[in-house]
């Protein structure tokens, strides 16, 4: 088969096949066969699951799974999953949770748990009369799913609003309805979804019974949720007085509160600085999405859209110093769920659960806001005191010298040798170069 | 230790201790240590070095390793490795190549590679005193960080522009330089970070050697690389005469165009409808993205800062329908690299890359942005033809059964039963009682 022709039904195929076709577009096929083949779960039970999660799977792709202890989130120790493949960020993490546990700890807060679904619709009949008829279409949609939401209202959840807009911009016959809903513990994707297209079904068959009266034609665009939860937020918080700071990276309480305070300031005027600084927040809340397998996409959609609600996009955290006070805060939409989806199915998704003690969808939305506000801390920390590369690039040295292919003896006498000196690629190649000549 | 207590020095014990600690918070620790040990690579050099990407890792977490074939882009024939844990986005994304790759595939181009990174300062001089030494500045900074480039230079890249910019809402003495720099095919987040470091001590020594002209003070709050690349972006698109879209879902051309093309402008219109879409782009992009080592992180702050650049959070994507002709078209920042970072040294990043030919970052840039338009098109397809549910739940059934805990027996029946019914989990738990009961 040569790589030029397009594949026919490749979905059909077992995955030995695919994996096959995968492994001939590579220099050595039996090697990348091999390597794939390295990464099954030695449980065929397990690594059936673990492959049903998606399709055309070849096998698993590993990314770390890590701890960060000493979270203390309304007086509340945990230790904290973690999945992410970027270096320093579980240290960083780390940190600054067993910096905080020992002043008081996070102050978590959800806001509220109803997600929204939207449903579009082409209506060229008269606005008025539609306005007038929600009721009715409020009651009417209801009740056609009373069967449908049975076993989400049994968990507290259900439908909570339904609220008739007009789209002007995208055509003068364009309207959505925005409907909310409560989940309990679940994301609830599947549900939001089935309902609205059960709406669609509803709207369809009401237009069609009032077809004489409607003066318009009707027509379903697409039925959908909404990943912008702006009802579905969690605030978190850490402050202390300024003389419990303490000395960090050499700087006096006063002075490293006014730089941090400035460095957060920064990120709320120019987006440049803000799109790192919030990046830096999604580094920790993603890290517990991914562990607790749940979905980042959604979680990173919402969190910067709400970061340029205002109008332009800015820091999702904030800092202050006040009466002789530091706090800082962050305030984001999180949508997850602790039941559903791969939660339970992924067996270290749900090992996470197990160690966070089988927390509620709103207990996890308060962990992952405590971790995403734990890494901006450290970030900003570093930034302001000694700068982000020496941290970073000592994590990192280890990746250098396996790049650089040094041997374990080169590797140990590198950390040695770089433990007090500027980290940089160029430099470790110089390093081992001069060691290599050496021997 | 109780659950209650700070663990400290936590870092530096042992994978071993640290599994232990972590398993002591789960009801049953032996079974726990089990299932962490079971996610181990049976090659201990390989464990050793998906361990050190991160800090505190405990083990391994597997996501699925899928691929995605047919994706026709700019001619060329690609398999594209996705990893992503969110059931038909794989299938969606092939699905989408598929038909694309008969109606002349993915044009894509990469219109500029520039990452952009930033020094901040504070300065209570003169602002015109400032100006005026940029050309100084700019020669003397530059000359500092020639060695450090060497490396990067050589590659065709290094630091291309460098610019003063007052940041007069986050205090008047409040400064920034805005630097541009080419990094060939990394990422290069280290190597601007530690140029900009660098940059830092220079900006000291400068204000230090200029104390009595300049008038004021000077003191560095922080040196970063930005990851808003509005000068690192890549253009898609997809496009055919509109009878050669054929019958979609049901819907003759015309129909199906125009409520596409219908269902685009309200994601460019509507907020709430624009973080699912682009959420929809991101599931693609990102799949690529985690599949060759890059940072998903950074990639999710980019697009999603460059989706409100308008000052309202829109679709990334845009769908015309003129002259008879159907297209679809993304842009979006996407600052990739296939050197450095994690991009060799996890197995099955590398492999990826091989998979794919060897991309240099132009290539990867184009890749990922048509894996992204691909998943795009088929959640818009589906939305405005058969809904999103018939498909997804579908998909999603496998899990709900395993979830449900049926038999393989009840499994191959359901799937049979389900094929053209409408699925949710209630349907499916009923299903499985009336199934029980009968036997």
């Amino acid at each position: 088969m040569s790589e030029n022709r397009l594949i026919q039904g490749f979905s059909k195929l077992t995955s030995n096949e695919k994996r096959g076709l995968a492994a001939r577009l590579t220099k050595d096929p039996q090697a990348s066969l091999r390597i794939m083949a390295s990464f099954f779960h030695p449980e065929q039970e397990v690594h059936k699951v673990l492959s049903s999660f998606s399709e055309n799977t070849l096998t698993n792709y590993p990314l770390p799974y890590s701890v960060a202890p000493n979270f203390l989130i309304n007086g509340r120790l945990y230790m904290v999953p973690m999945v992410i493949e970027e270096s320093s960020v579980v240290a960083a993490a780390s940190a600054a949770a067993r910096f905080w546990a020992s002043r008081g700890g996070f102050r978590a807060r959800v806001n509220g748990t109803e997600k929204t679904g939207q449903l579009h619709f082409r209506f060229t009949g008269d606005a008025g009369w539609l306005e007038n008829q929600m009721p009715r279409l409020d009651k009417e949609l209801r009740q056609r799913t009373v069967e449908m939401s049975a076993n989400m209202v049994k968990r507290g959840g259900g439908i909570t609003s339904l609220q008739l807009r007009p789209l002007p911009e995208a055509g003068a016959d364009c309207y959505q309805l925005l409907v909310g809903f409560e989940t309990a513990d679940a994301m609830g994707a599947n549900f939001i979804n089935s309902v609205l297209e059960e709406f669609a079904a509803g709207m369809r068959d009401f237009f069609d019974a009032h077809a004489d009266e409607s003066g318009g034609a009707y027509e379903t665009l697409m039925a959908i949720l909404s990943n912008y939860t702006p009802g579905c937020t969690v605030s978190v918080e850490v402050s202390c007085p300024l003389e419990q700071l303490g000395v960090t990276g050499g700087l006096e309480a006063p002075e490293f509160a006014r730089r941090f305070e400035r460095a957060v300031r920064i990120a709320t005027e120019d987006p440049y600085r803000a799109t790192t600084h919030n990046k830096g927040i999604m580094n920790g809340v993603d890290a517990v999405v991914l562990a607790t397998g749940n979905d980042f996409r959604a979680v990173e959609a919402a969190a910067h859209a709400h970061a340029c609600r205002s109008g332009q996009y800015r820091s999702l955290s904030r800092a202050s110093v006040e009466a002789g006070r530091f706090s800082f805060s962050l305030e984001m939409p999180l949508a997850l769920g602790t039941l559903g989806g791969l939660t339970r199915l992924h067996p270290l998704a749900d090992l996470s659960l197990e160690i966070l003690g089988r927390p509620g969808a709103r207990d996890l939305m308060m962990i992952a806001g405590a971790a995403g506000l734990a890494n901006n801390f450290a970030a900003v920390r570093s930034l302001v005191t000694t700068g982000i590369q020496a941290g970073h690039m000592r994590m990192h040295l280890p990746n250098i010298l396996l790049q650089l292919g040094a041997t374990p003896g080169e590797q140990e006498a590198a950390l040695g040798w770089f433990r007090d000196k500027k980290t940089s690629h160029q430099a470790v190649s110089d390093y081992l170069k001069t060691l290599r000549n050496k021997t």
